[in-house]
C-alpha cells in the first residue's frame, strides 16, 4: 500500500530539484507518516545538493526543517497519534541508547547508521519514483508533502503553533539558540562574538540576548545583515573587509583581551580558527556550529588552548528534540523567539529552486515552502 | 648590596650549564630572597636550554621546580617572613588582576610581561656574573643557591614538609594532578587515557586515581614505564609500536567508543590530535598539557568537535599556587601523592648536567638537585 506525494526530488548532485509525484509507502513498525505543511530551506540542503557533502546520496528527497501533522502511525507507535502536530528531528531521541542516557549529549545514535545511508531504521526506503527507490535525507525528507519518519525522530508540539513558522525550529533557529544556552552556557554579563549572520548566527544573537550577554559582537562580510542583527540585540558590528589585520586581533582589541564566548556559524575553517583565537585568554570558549567541507581541517597553536581557551562544537544546539523542542515552540509562541524576522520569503513547493537561488545570492534568511 | 651564590648558569643555548658564583642583589620592593634547598630538573628546562624555546633568553639561570627558605624580604612584603618555607611559582597569584579575580583561571597576568623577558617586575635583573647581567627564568631561577622571587610568586608551605621532595610540586606533579582534578574535573567512574609517562603523565595517573576513575589507560612507546604506571594505578597499557593502526583507533576500540577524558603529556602535536580523537563522541574531553615546539600547530576535522568532543589545555594544572599548593603539600605529607616514586636520582648542583643527560636518555623521572 502506498500513497502519492508531491515532492521535490534531488535526482543528482548540482542539478535543480524536480517536482514530481513520488510513491510513499505506509509507515512500518515504529514509523510515522507525516503530512508536511511547511518546510524551511537551509544551507545544509544546499550543501548536500551541491555534491560537496561526502555523505550526500542521490536520488533523494532533501529537507530537514519541517512542520507537519501525523497522518498515520505504524505498529507499536505509542507517543503519537493521528492529528498530532510534529517537527521532524534529524537528531533522534530514543531515550534508551548510551548517548541519550549519558545526560551529556543530544547525539542519539539509535538510528544513525541507517539514517546516514538514506534509509529507515530497517534498512529500506519508503520513497520511490516510477518503481526506483528514492533515498531519505537526514531522517526527515521534508521536501515531500508526505514523508515517513521514525517515531523517535518526531517532536510533538502544541496544535496552536503555526507550522509554517515553527518549522524553522527544526534546524537553524534552535541550533543557534541552543549552542548559546545549552552548549556554551553563556552567563549573564558575558561578551559574545558571533561569526556569520545566516539563520544560525541570527538565532545565536537571540540566544545571547536570552542569556543576558552584555556585549554581542557580530562579524559578517555583508554589512546589509547588520540591521537585522541590531534589531535582534547585537551591540557591535564588525566587517572583516574594513580591516587589514586578522579579524581575531580586531576583536581582541575591541574587547580588551577577547570575548568570553564565540560562535562560528559559517562552516569556514579559517573563521573557526579566528573564532577560537578571539576568545579571552584564561577562559574564552569557542563553539563550532558551521559544517565545513569534506576533508577540511581546523588548526591552531596548542598554546591557544594551554592558555585557557576551550574549543567545542555543537550539533542541533545540544537540544534533545523530543524533550526540549516543545519549550522552544512555547517561547516562539510567546514572542521570545521572533521567527518572523527569519522568514524573508514564502513560496509554494513548485518554486523551491528559487529558494535555493535566493539563498546562494545571500538575499534570503529563510524561505518557507508551503505545501 | 649583593651576596654571592653558587648557580648553574645557561650562558648559551645548547651548551652545558656552568657552575659559577654569581652575584645576587638584595630583594627590592615586593620581592623576596630565597635560599633554594633543592630543585627538580624538568623537561621545560631542557626545552629552553636546547634553544627550541622561542622565548628562551641567555645568559640565564634556569630551574622552576624548587623548594627553599626565605632569607630576606624586600620593602612591603607582608605575607612572608624570614625563615618561611616556600615553593617558587612560575605562575604568580596576585589576587588582584582580572585573571585572578575571574574565578575561571589560574593564569595571573600581573607580572607576565617582565617574567617573559627574564626580568623582575621592575624591569631589571637581580643576577649578574662578573658585572654582566644574568637573566631570570620563569620568575623562579631555582638553579641558584639564592634567588630573588616576587612575593606573589611564592607559595608558603609547612616547615615540616621536606623541601627536597615537595619541590616537585612546583611543576610537574602538580601540573599532572591539577589537569585531571581542576581542568578536566574527572568524575568517579570515568575512563581516562594518558599519553606519555614522564613526570606529568605519571602525576596524571595519581590525579585520575584520586578522582576514582574506573579505567586509566596509559600510552607510551617505552614499555619500561608501564611498571611504575601500574604501581600508581594505571589499568591498561598501550604501546603504539605494537599496532599498525592509528593509536586513537586502538583506544576507541579498547573502550567501546572512546574515553571520557584524555591528557596529552608529551608536547607532540600529532599525539594531541590522537588524544582528542580517542575521546568518546558526545562528551569526551581532551586536555593538552605538553608544550609543543615553536610554530607547531594542532589540527583535526571540525566534525570531531561538532560531534561533542571538547579540546582544552591546562597550565600548572589550573592550580592557583599560593592558595592551592599548600593543600598539595599536605596531600604529599599524608602519602596521597607519592613523591618518592618520582625521584629516581639525587645529586649535588655540581652534577646538574648529568641530570639533563639522564632525562634525555629517558633514564630518570625526576632528578632532585641538592644545594
Amino acid at each position: 500500500m502506498s500513497i502519492k506525494s508531491r515532492a521535490a526530488v534531488a535526482f543528482a548532485a548540482n542539478e535543480p530539484l524536480q517536482i514530481v509525484e513520488v510513491d510513499v509507502e505506509a509507515p512500518k513498525k515504529g514509523e510515522v507518516l507525516v503530512r508536511i505543511v511547511a518546510t524551511g530551506v537551509c544551507h545544509t540542503d544546499a550543501f548536500t545538493l551541491s555534491g560537496d557533502d561526502p555523505e550526500g546520496i542521490f536520488p533523494s528527497i532533501l529537507g530537514h526543517e519541517g512542520g507537519g501533522i501525523v497522518e498515520a502511525i505504524g505498529e507499536g507507535v505509542t507517543s503519537l497519534e493521528v492529528g498530532d502536530h510534529v517537527i521532524p528531528l534529524y537528531t533522534a531521541e530514543c531515550r534508551e541508547c548510551k548517548f541519550c542516557k549519558s545526560g551529556k549529549t543530544n547525539l542519539c545514535q539509535a538510528i544513525r547508521a541507517t539514517q546516514g545511508k538514506g534509509l529507515m531504521p530497517d534498512g529500506t526506503t519508503r520513497f520511490s519514483y516510477k518503481g526506483q527507490p528514492i533515498y531519505h535525507y537526514m531522517g526527515t525528507s521534508t521536501f515531500s508533502e508526505y514523508t515517513v519518519v521514525p517515531e523517535i525522530s518526531l517532536a510533538k508540539i502544541p496544535k496552536e503553533a503555526p507550522l509554517d513558522k515553527v518549522c524553522l525550529l527544526g534546524c537553524g533557529v534552535t541550533t543557534g539558540i541552543g549552542a548559546v544556552l545549552n552548549t556554551a552556557k553563556v552567563e549573564e554579563g558575558a561578551s559574545v562574538a558571533i561569526f556569520g549572520l545566516g539563520g544560525i548566527g541570527l538565532a545565536a544573537i537571540i540566544g545571547a540576548k536570552m542569556a543576558k550577554a552584555s556585549r554581542i559582537i557580530v562579524i559578517d562580510i555583508n554589512p546589509a545583515k547588520f540591521e537585522i542583527a541590531k534589531e535582534l540585540g547585537a551591540t557591535d558590528f564588525v566587517n572583516p573587509k574594513d580591516y587589514d589585520e586578522p579579524i581575531q586581533d580586531v576583536i581582541v582589541e575591541l574587547t580588551d583581551g577577547g570575548v568570553d564566548y564565540s560562535f562560528e556559524c559559517v562552516g569556514n575553517v579559517k573563521l573557526m580558527r579566528a573564532a577560537l583565537e578571539c576568545c579571552h585568554k584564561g577562559w574564552g570558549e569557542s563553539v563550532i556550529i558551521g559544517v565545513a567541507g569534506a576533508g577540511q581541517e581546523i588548526s591552531t597553536r596548542p598554546f591557544q588552548l594551554v592558555t585557557g581557551r576551550v574549543w567545542r562544537g555543537s550539533a542541533f544546539g545540544g537540544v534533545k528534540g523530543r524533550t526540549e523542542l516543545p519549550s522552544y515552540v512555547n517561547k516562539a509562541q510567546k514572542g521570545e523567539i521572533p521567527l518572523d524576522t527569519f522568514i524573508t520569503h514564502n513560496m509554494p513547493l513548485e518554486d523551491i529552486n528559487k529558494a535555493f537561488d535566493l539563498m546562494h545570492e545571500g538575499k534570503s534568511i529563510r524561505t518557507v515552502i508551503h505545501f
